[in-house]
């Protein structure tokens, strides 16, 4: 069929991308979708997040205005979804952790697109074994830092007190803690980047740098937006933050510090306009660009 | 507020009913939601299933036109929903096996609203612990005869095989099959009733009457129906029945055998109409009257 | 305009008629929109259903294959429709009442959409001062023979125990009755085509013939269809009626008695799907031309 | 049961608590769903409001972060829906008279869900007759000034002309007036905070509160909260208040007033995410905290 | 990742198929999937029916219980989607016929996903230069002959009509007609089978046959159907085909004659339950093993 | 019907005007509903958008607080919605031109609401012909300047540049280029004001003013206001512009130079809630007042 190529659209993947820069061998980025939400309490469906994404991400213009710059040509390939596994919380970690060591060994810079926040534990857990000094800057409007949820330690509300077993995390947008949680806060002594406070000024932006070390994992829940932008998530907080706070600091980040891959999740296409999936595309283009194309 | 309490809604309860109809103690029957649906492979969304039939039943008249009875005065009370545990799915099993050990203990007949399938083995285990020749009566477009599916054996794909290691079951409305399930079928020398050869006659119904003992359960996949009116359900199979084909059934059952217990499981509203809540509610209502009332 | 006027589409009316079918002069039909829903329990939204069935008619066949005519030639009009009157449920009917009294007077056929059932009661009693003996075929789930609920008797479960004080009726397809009505039928003597034994024999039709008076009014609640066909209605039954049944029963009472009106009422678009209302206008299409053009 | 207590969900009502915190006889705060839209003149559905609310508030947090308390401990008990009365709405405005006059008897701090905004005249009504130098703070879009509407004097948009036949009103956030209310404004040579000059700084704050009695209940229409955060309404003006605005306004109130009561109202929740019905529970629990925990 | 490849979803294809099963090469089928609507006049999104096909697909079962034959084992290639020409309607059918004319040559058995009807004179005209005798059997509800509609030939309004230039067609199912389209049937002195009198019996199964030529291209605009069980379509016209009533008819053309390709057209997903999807889906699948599996 | 009119609601147009407000002969604005939507790549829909505005618009206050006039009083007369013509896009351009071209030479001040953006040239050619030194000032989240997309060059993407072929644009709001439109943009020496850097000061409306000449035609796409209050568009670009923005730039532009028509484009329903239709409608009511009545 090569002959009539030019009268199909590119494949579904992330970005519409044809060949060359979509061939997983060549691709510096990789896309990796979970369509897993095995421990989400109230409203399910952010499996259906990681098809929204990319299923919005081919209407994104692949030139961003303000790198000057096409940002595909770093080569972007976009795996199949991940098999759910149904057995244990804890075992759908491992399968992210799996694949996720896989793609590090062969230098690939992960984006994963969820799916349940719980999911990125694994993918921590894999890059630790590549960089030891990890940090995880976590943009949520939650903390995640209960103990234990509906029975399990690997529930998604769970997962940074996880994470924290094995890294230091830096959080910014939480505007909603549990009594646990805040306990919990006050005896490790730890401090978050509340919403209500948060402005993009220079102080806060070289705290946040101070707080990390110089591999930095970016873990976004997208409930961290204000829901007058992200309205397709599970719990929606108002007061959340707006779209150039939150590419303000992560240019911020990119350019002091070295991101060495990303997750967008808990987009819960059913419960928002399509706005939603379009903003989560945007944004993964976005960091895409400002990991792998700012100059630091 | 004993002085207004005309000025209020009855209270959330299956068939909008009022004290003391609906009181725990007095009532033959109680209503047990599980808005569970852990191991649900496409759509999810069944855990929002019996809250939709149970908002849906106040709508029902209390009056049944057929029985000429009120069948709501046998008494019906509706428990709280059960707390999903995420742990594993036979951990939510076991919950309802739990729960339903005690009613029956207490002479309760329950009805259990899903939530998915495989909630039912639960209630099978715990029936069977009282009625030692329990058998079940399984409508459902799909066999549920995997072995293991998604990583677990408690997937509600395999349901009905893990009640096969309790009690017999006779299948009815049955239309689609993996080939693990036709080999199943084969070396176990079942035979379903396909939905393709149902009709309600004397021959089959006197066929299914013999393959059950004389206490039944009865377990229903909402997507026994034909789509064409229950289409709120994750895999919805054309060619299946009608109301009054299945209502024709459990109304022979209900003469001839003693019913101990029903389930109405898998209803997923968001993928149809709020008519189907509403047939579900209805469902439940005829089958707690034939159940409990019909002279054998 | 009048030398572009090709380049528009046809006016929103019924049938998507332009001058001179439309014309309120020569039209023998008006269709009278009723977008009132004040006294319905449970989904709200039959006001939306008179819009509904106007924007799906434009996608209608002018032309009826089985009566081999182009039915809009008698002239269709749509009047804008009728300003809702919140302060007491009879005061909307006394709107419909004064309104349809005026059109019957200018000789016109009334076709109401309604909204909700409790409209029809106006239509009845103006058709009454024109048509002596008249009566009223009415197809429903329900019997609507409550004598008051929700603190008014002007509610729509009571629409046709207030008909009844003015002329006689001949209820179809009812498969849902509260204690109180199946009482009051006892009571009168009165006995519905039930839907479970609706079968459009000559026997069936010959009595319904015999229960009318050559002058007939035609009250039909959408809920009369099986919620296969009609799930956008407030309380869907299963069981109900299907496409050809209705139309056959019509068929028959066209041909042997005089149509003075009828209604379509109790569409509420937002329950089911689109198909629904285009049900509703193919309905209201079909019976125009038996009305009208059917020869005795 | 007992024993299995812990295997169930807390029972549907505000916050999902449990006793002995959710008991009426220890509860301070009272949470009154009146689902009621009678009058409503757009899209119907406000009456969904109450219930989509309560549905929501179990996934709040049940620790306030800002005033860092368990505000539920106060004891809040969710009553029934108050049963709508259809005969004419101020039979609907009387129920919640009666039922807030028995509630402010017993002690209770009222607040009530809806619903439509006429219903507020009850509620006021009824604590006038306990506070007699009552004021009512309204934050709304509209003026609600109207004196008649659509046939009567107790639509939703003449509740504030019915109110101030009570007590004075102080108007928050107004974005949309009719001639017929700039000219009563005018004439009553009232001036309400409009939305465009809202900024909660010290001057318009101490506005506020020189316009407002001691006593103060706070009657809310959730078009006042700008339709990015808030489009689950029937008239969404853009324009309008942010959570913080609406947030610091009322803090500031419950400082320096005291508060006798609230109302969340009009929120018609199929118009919207359910973004809009997480952000009205959200709300209602920060204002329970603000009126009965902030020191002033 | 080969090692991995059993942690990850089989890709997005029909039926969900894994290689080799998928492979172009080793494929006998190949789905052609065409998102293209420009011609729909009233609701849009026939362009969205493609995928919701693929995506409802994997959720079949593989194994098809009437033939005892697994028939994705003939290999099921999925190209990806057409991409949409939008200068003249004739362009796009164009795109069609160039592609399916290189598959044909290939030796592929085409099946086409709509998109609206118009595509299938693209395809036509690629088999008529195989199939010196084709001939059309069309199942739809309209007769798609009118000769122009809102100023091209090309709508699917005409698709017929141009079909008829190049060889005979068998309609079927028809039960909606134009004026112009009754007047046109008369003077070419053909005869549909009428909706409304079929019945799969030996008579008409004959006639059909006699109506047909030896090679047969089977082209389904799926409002064919009834909207009971087809309600996701543009113009959804009650009194349609059932699900055993269309199989049963195409399973004897496909004993009978030699099918070489055929269509799904139409299926518009917004306007109906995701049911509607999966039906297309086992439509399909089942025409694969009816065509290619059943023996003569 | 005369002496009943008052009991109709007002006819379905633009802000739901009555005679004499609403006539063609003496009406100062005419409304032109274009549902039109054939070169949309992404969601289809904004043939519904003209519809949702007109739908929307009666619950306008007709009352502008602002201006404090009532603006309806120049006249607002509805048109019917142009017919689509399918045959090329250009043709449908032209339709709009035919009519546009008619309108202005009749003295009115076209409104155009779409339907997709490639219509403005239509509207655009036809001011030309009247107005020599027009220049159009463009609000839009996208450029809009491609030369061909998907085989057309009246595609909407295409719609500036084809304008540019008849007057100057300035541009207001991108925020998403592709890289052939950034380099014809260098290339042609043009500068949009970019959404991230607008901020309604006095330099950058002076600049805007200098861009324009005196006679100045207003196209807005809708997707310039941010998502978070315009979500009902095909593609929505995050970092929008707020509602006090664009009215403030439309404001300066009204005082200072001759608006001469404008048109809301690319609203698409479906995808977000009905506030968006609201907002439309309000903006269409507010721009008719600030070209019409403000004082220069």
């Amino acid at each position: 069929m090569n002959n009539l190529e030019n009268l199909f659209l590119p494949p579904q993947n992330f970005a519409g991308l044809a060949a060359p820069y979509s061939d997983f061998k060549t691709a510096r980025v990789v896309i990796l979708p979970v369509p897993y939400d095995g421990t989400t309490e109230w409203h399910s469906g952010t499996r259906e997040g990681p098809q929204a994404i990319i299923e919005a991400s081919p209407y994104l213009e692949l030139y961003d205005m303000e790198l000057k710059q096409e940002t595909y040509k770093v080569g972007i390939h976009t795996l199949p979804a991940v098999q759910p596994v149904l057995s244990r919380p804890q075992d759908m970690v491992h399968s992210v952790y799996a694949i996720a060591g896989e793609l590090i060994k062969q230098g690939k810079f992960v984006v994963m697109l969820g799916g349940e926040h719980s999911l990125s534990l694994g993918l921590v857990e894999a890059l630790k074994e590549t960089y030891q000094d990890l940090s995880v800057l976590q943009l949520d409007a939650h903390a995640d830092l209960r103990d234990e949820y509906l029975g399990t330690k690997y529930n998604n509300a769970c997962v940074m007190r996880r994470v924290l077993e094995h890294c230091p995390i830096t959080q910014i947008g939480i505007r909603s803690l549990s009594l646990e949680e805040q306990q919990f806060l006050n005896q490790k002594n730890m401090s978050p980047f509340y919403s209500s406070t948060i402005a993009s000024d220079l102080a806060m932006v070289s705290q946040i740098m101070e707080s990390l070390s110089s591999n930095v994992y970016i873990s976004i829940d997208l409930d961290v937006f204000d829901p007058s932008i992200m309205s397709a998530i599970g719990t929606p907080e108002p007061g959340g933050m707006q779209w150039s706070e939150v590419l303000n600091i992560i240019k911020a980040v990119a350019k002091q510090k070295h991101i060495v891959g990303f997750d967008l999740m808990e987009l819960c296409p059913a419960e928002g306009p399509s706005a939603c999936a379009f903003l989560a595309a945007k944004l993964a283009y976005k960091l895409i660009g400002y990991a792998l194309l700012l100059k630091h």
